[in-house]
């Protein structure tokens, strides 16, 4: 149990390997419990975890688990925490104080919401005037924060002023709700690898908010080497995958069976989409995947 | 909660609603809880549903609940259960007797085990000879599956001779392990629209056993009208869906810039398959999916 | 599905019942299919009822849902998301700005924390001093959480000022991060019974912080009308429900065995207690429980 | 993960000790990573452990995991199951063919339905002609479940006579319906340390078929050794802890201020009861445990 890599990600924050149980040669053990003499045929190890990823067998992964120290803003823990197929022990603000630590962006994700993408950001504005802007306020949020902690420590009677009132303070579990949600907070998180896939698949992915989105491949950099194996096939069959509709897969049979797709009309194109039902938003997804 | 609709599977069994939570109208609430003003621009409430599924934003299918009752071969039970994200409350012969009811498989899928599928069986074999063997051992089958209910019943001391004998009986919950897993249990399921569709996915393919492939069948034919919409999204974005890999999609992209499929030279798809680091089985897979 | 009633909490929360799947009848049902004819002998559906809470047989309460709509503090919303088997769409600020609520004590729920109770509060402090300097620090509460959401509207350039320089803003994922935890999210939460009822037990304990006691109390209110019968047991055999260890077993046994208790030498009892291997915390509890 | 200690439960079943996360101490350094500086106050390791079993602070138990390979009859495979939160890896035998080892039960085991309990067995009839009649029955199950090996094996054309006929056999999927529920299966079973205890208390309580029971019994003694302090924290707390309703706590509070139980008119003590809401078989109960 003495593993301790560490990977500090943003400004105050890490992902800290703290445990695991099993490797590679688990996921084997188990599918070969499953499948029995069945499993003769592949004759390798590497071929049987790839079969499983592929299709989706994903009992052998279950077999595996994962422990992490993480600290994260509460913002990001609060999307974390929708994983409900994990344990978590989180810090709690009604026992103990929490630090004074808290995220500040840098200056290049303070970018302008995103027009195409509802939940996320765009590219940086290349402005001189933008710029000082955004870096005034960058200095307001600094100290927003900053005063919320000395609120923080107002409300549970432990500053200067308060104690020199003699101000008894209010209950920890009630000051702490002057704290905005990129304060830290912390957490043991336990998993099993197919969770942990499920959860990387996720929240790798370029729609998952840049904040968690550095914790995944922080989590992904300390899960690789335990389970190099499996964690490629993820990689071929999860996390780079594409998945096509019933209608989109006609299309791309209809394209397949086609000349040249490099001289494509693209007015062809979409109103082949159209006949097989293909909408506007998934021909354009469908072009991306495809590079077309 | 009126609802009674059945449809019957197997020889016994059946497949009845007993009531559900919600339409295609609850998913839509659900999702505009969650996106707010965000969603004004997918102005219509199928357009919403269908991005939903085809973007595997599940929680709102979470809203909706079916609740069936089902009667089914315990063979069939034991991989319905492992479905885990469900209600369940079967029947228990520790509390009850059980039916003389067993599942007799007709004679068109008493067809050998497939050569190419580990897990399954291949088309009827067309030999009269092996077709009068068949019957008979059918009628093995259903022979020793009328046995184990005497026995059973000489067990529990509820047969003519146990009673002639005064035998006392043995307790219900030890008796029934006389029975074979042909025999019927019941139970009723109750389940999110979500893990349903999950469910249907891995059980109405191809690759589930056929006998518990009619009763997702069933199941899909009760649902479907209690959520078209949704049911239609399931369709296209899961059920009839297909999943390419990474280096699948090289292949696919080197593919859509060549020249006409129809006339690709097959060693010359297997050499580019193994370039890009697409096995042997999964190029298979990947011609049957294209249908090339 | 045309239920609305709805419970207001706290300042600006609520709790509203959206649909339900299910009642009393539908438990019963359920119990019926498990037990068989095993259930004959108890008569009547309360009985049954009864019996299935106190004896911890709980699948048949997972055939009822419930479908609620609620508006909280993000700091109920994070100690209520524990709370894993359920299913929860939450407002998400990635796609729409949060309102301008936030949660502002009354002065008598900010009283000091509590010298015995780690995670709790005590009773309020009857000083005019104290009162004086709680009015105080609430003000500054209220204009702190006033000031976050003005950082908000900076930080999206939805502000006046904002507007005038032409500051084009940042994304709303990442504007948000400036508002304190008693800024007010919503969610649509759906459980079934068992795990409601678990969620009360938990979360209308006296130790469970004030502000989401009153939130399972509201819940309670709802959800017991649709289930009169179910919620007399819960109340009887779990929220008034009290467990005694092993050992506690034994003090109590031994007491029993005693002479008259309201006489007991109350140093006997702490030596007696001692024999048994009951601590001094746990004898704590156990008089109280008893009223000893 | 050399683990290999194994216990043989049954005739022909076992529970071994593939892996396990975690000890005391890992529960302990999750339980401080939750309190932080607030749980100073419980200065030793153990009494945390008791603190937190005490009060069902269940999550840092589940940071602990403990991984078995258990081969056990069809039918406890099928209550077992139901324990939903756990990961499971079972032998299929649609991959491959079963083993030709069933459960026959010893004689004092074979004891008739239990009056009381409407799920469980009684005492063993002491009487020579039943016994006989017993053995009996015993030799028929034998037989029958023998029989329906050789079924099976004729039904996979792997008997002499079907090979000797040419026969083709039916798939592996299909062939093993023949076998009843007294067949051994096997499986891969990963638990977290809460939810292994959960399975202990409902499992190890004499309400459990006695067949699960003897299963539970070696789990537990496989697991002891591992979490020392928190298996006797589970025994003191969960597995010999009593529970008393609402009604009953206001009796017994009513008996600890009446005169000497053991003088107390058993009548008056009925009247008691009904005066305080407790029912007749709950005051059976209430007896029981507090042996009145």
């Amino acid at each position: 149990m003495q593993e301790d890599k560490r990977i500090d990600v943003l400004d105050h924050g890490f992902v800290r390997l703290v445990d695991h149980m099993g490797d590679d040669a688990a996921i084997v053990q188990a599918a070969r419990v499953s499948y029995g003499a069945g499993t003769k045929s592949v004759s390798d190890d590497e071929g049987l975890i790839r079969y499983l990823v592929r299709h989706q067998h994903t009992t052998p992964l279950e077999m595996c688990e994962v422990k992490l120290h993480c600290k994260m803003p509460i913002f990001v823990a609060r999307q974390w925490v929708r994983h409900r197929t994990a344990n978590i022990n989180e810090y709690s603000a009604r026992y103990s104080i929490l630090s004074n630590e808290f995220y500040l962006p840098e200056l290049e994700q303070m970018t302008p919401q995103s027009a195409q993408n509802k939940q996320g950001r765009s590219e940086a504005v290349a402005d001189e005037d933008v710029g000082l802007m955004l870096e005034e306020v960058r200095e307001e949020l600094k100290l927003a924060s900053e005063d919320a902690y000395d609120l923080y420590m107002d409300l549970l009677g432990e500053s200067d002023s308060a104690k020199d009132c003699g101000f008894p303070g209010i209950s920890r579990e009630l000051a702490r709700i002057a704290l905005p949600v990129n304060y830290y907070t912390e957490w043991y998180w336990k998993v099993d690898l197919h969770n942990l896939f499920h959860f990387l698949k996720l929240r790798m992915d370029p729609h998952a908010q840049w904040e968690i989105r550095v914790y995944a491949e922080a989590v992904a950099k300390l899960v690789q080497p335990l389970f190099p194996i499996a964690y490629r096939a993820f990689e071929d069959y999860r996390l780079n995958a594409v998945t096509f509709s019933g209608p989109a897969m006609k299309l791309l049979r209809g394209l397949l069976r086609g000349s040249d797709v490099d001289e494509y009309d693209i007015i062809g194109l979409n109103k082949l989409a159209e006949g097989f039902g293909v909408g506007k938003r998934e021909l354009d997804e469908f072009k991306r995947a495809l590079e077309l």
